[in-house]
């Protein structure tokens, strides 16, 4: 039998790319098939997917061009980082029942090579903490965040997104680094949430007073603005900003369901005035870059952070990978709250 | 007497702005006067000016308010850098005769601080040099490329402006550095002029087809853009450049006398997508911000490649106190040629 655990399952799910999205996506751009389980070739391992993780990138992924990565094409499965279970190690390092993180994408089986998966260790910390903050998103909030924004002690730091599995740990960290953090957020309850986090200021944008609200926040102006989100956000911020002040340009999640750009005047030639006259560092960054040099120093400094609950996260977890489509869209608009995750059932 | 030399002026004639421009500046933004040349105090000596040099920066100190600097106020005299003879020393440091830097503005006589000026020695390169290329225009290009732009040897770097005193020393450091120089300038003169200074590729942004000309010189894209321009010429940069290609942001000489933004549609998050998805850098930055650092090695590096005539330049100097408005607009307008300078008779 080539599938010694589990036995039930005798399809893969799998989530695929039905067509392109104009603007925000739908559920119509998805459609869920069952497709026979695949076998592993040569060094390669059958696993199980345990988590799915959402991100914002993945929208990106779903236009025909012009993104940073290959887009996916119509008919293929959603990619994606999963958390998942060694179902057939054949042959390898691996063995059933270990959990791995790999990048197998929206389903529930799939063979990967074995030098693609790295094995987790349940007793650190939650394996599913491996597609957030000590994954991807925590390792983006700490590179951009000590490669780009550099904040000393007793600057300012505003992040959007702040309850958000990136956002979460930028003023954490920050915080930790004696900033001041500001957090923006849509929502009282995330308000409170971030609060509760230890950021130094919470802020509501979906409040009518927001510009002044964050004006008010920083009374000595901000020095760091970890951007995420771009749109309304960033308009209230770019006045805000000190003489030197650094911008990591993580992500701009207000504008990736644009299908053309808003109404005029055209402000770019503001936005690089101010760039000149208060000596902004504007830079974009995929964590990708900081992969090769900031890896160690990311475990080495996190992982006791996590574990001691000096650093917090959160987790929205969806059941079922039929309800990936949803959660994704929901995420675009802001809906989930905290880490958005997909536990395959 | 007071003056000993020379002893046939009796008044000091001052440029005032008279009123602050709206848009591009006119002839009647500015007012020539005569007042009595100025007594020097305690640790100030009394300097007769010889060169002012009229530079890009000094439009935004014409606003009331919002550049990076202090405004110029209605009735004072411009502000301005200078190579000066010292008339009186007044028991300083400094004696009659000698040449020295200064910043005392549109006017033929001054009193200066003993602590703000240097004694420039004629024998390593002509004063005027002081105000250009191995002055504060020269020492931006320097400062700018080596510590934002760092081109690596078989990079391609961007430079408009490129036959003005930064630009023309942006593209021959860069060349020197192995890097392809590409120059951006106004007419065929002045592209005859900077490929004779050596840069690989010169283009006319006059041209109908300056798009495509530009696209065609940068087979391989753009790794620099060292911005002085905007406007139209950024338009046609930001598509080509490379995966973290940067961007040192020195001037916008394009946008200077623009009273509002132009027509839509806001074209903001398509840059700001732009810095995302090819990891730019853009780096606003004065020259003042790398004096602390950078004075020492500049001289060192750059005094040999001019005295050596391995770093050129061209200077295009007007006569007389009474044209440097008219001089200055021209400028804005792209209509020098080379450094401006006023010599003052």
């Amino acid at each position: 039998m080539d599938l010694p655990h589990p036995s039930r399952d005798r399809t893969n799910t799998q989530v695929l790319l039905a067509s392109r999205p104009e603007g925000e996506p739908t559920t119509s751009n998805f459609q869920v098939v069952q497709n026979a389980i695949p076998a592993p070739g040569h060094d390669e391992v059958l696993l199980r997917n345990v988590f799915l993780s959402l991100d914002p990138y993945m929208r990106g992924r779903m236009n025909a061009a012009g993104s940073y990565a290959a887009p996916v094409q119509v008919g293929e499965v959603m990619v994606g980082g999963t958390v998942s279970e060694v179902v057939n190690g054949n042959g390898s390092e691996f063995l059933p029942g270990d959990i791995v993180l790999s990048y197998t994408g929206w389903q529930t089986y799939a063979v990967a090579a074995v030098g693609d998966l790295r094995r987790l260790d349940p007793t650190i910390a939650p394996v599913s903490t491996a597609l957030g903050v000590l994954g991807m998103p925590g390792f983006t909030a700490y590179a951009g965040l000590s490669e780009i924004g550099r904040p000393a002690r007793g600057e300012t730091v505003v992040v959007a997104a702040a309850s958000g599995p990136v956002g979460s740990v930028v003023g954490q960290l920050a915080h930790l680094a004696g900033a001041r953090a500001v957090g923006i957020v849509g929502g009282p309850e995330k308000v409170r949430f971030i609060e509760g986090l230890g950021f130094d200021t919470a802020l509501d944008h979906r409040s009518a007073s927001f510009s002044e609200d964050l004006k008010a926040a920083v009374p000595e102006g901000i020095d760091v603005y970890f951007e995420n989100v771009g749109g309304k956000i960033w308009d209230a911020v770019l006045p805000l900003l000190n003489e030197y002040a650094r911008v990591p340009v993580c992500g701009l999640v207000a504008t990736y369901n644009n299908t053309a750009p808003p109404a005029g005047p055209d402000r770019t030639g503001l936005m690089m005035t101010s760039i000149l006259r208060k000596s902004l560092t504007v830079r974009g960054f995929l964590q990708s870059e900081f992969v090769p040099t900031h890896t160690e120093r990311f475990f080495a400094e996190m992982m006791p952070l996590v574990r001691s609950g000096a650093l917090r996260y959160r987790e929205d977890i969806v059941e079922g990978l039929e309800n990936a489509p949803a959660a994704f869209i929901g995420m675009l608009r802001g809906e989930n709250f905290g880490k958005l995750l997909v536990k395959l059932t």
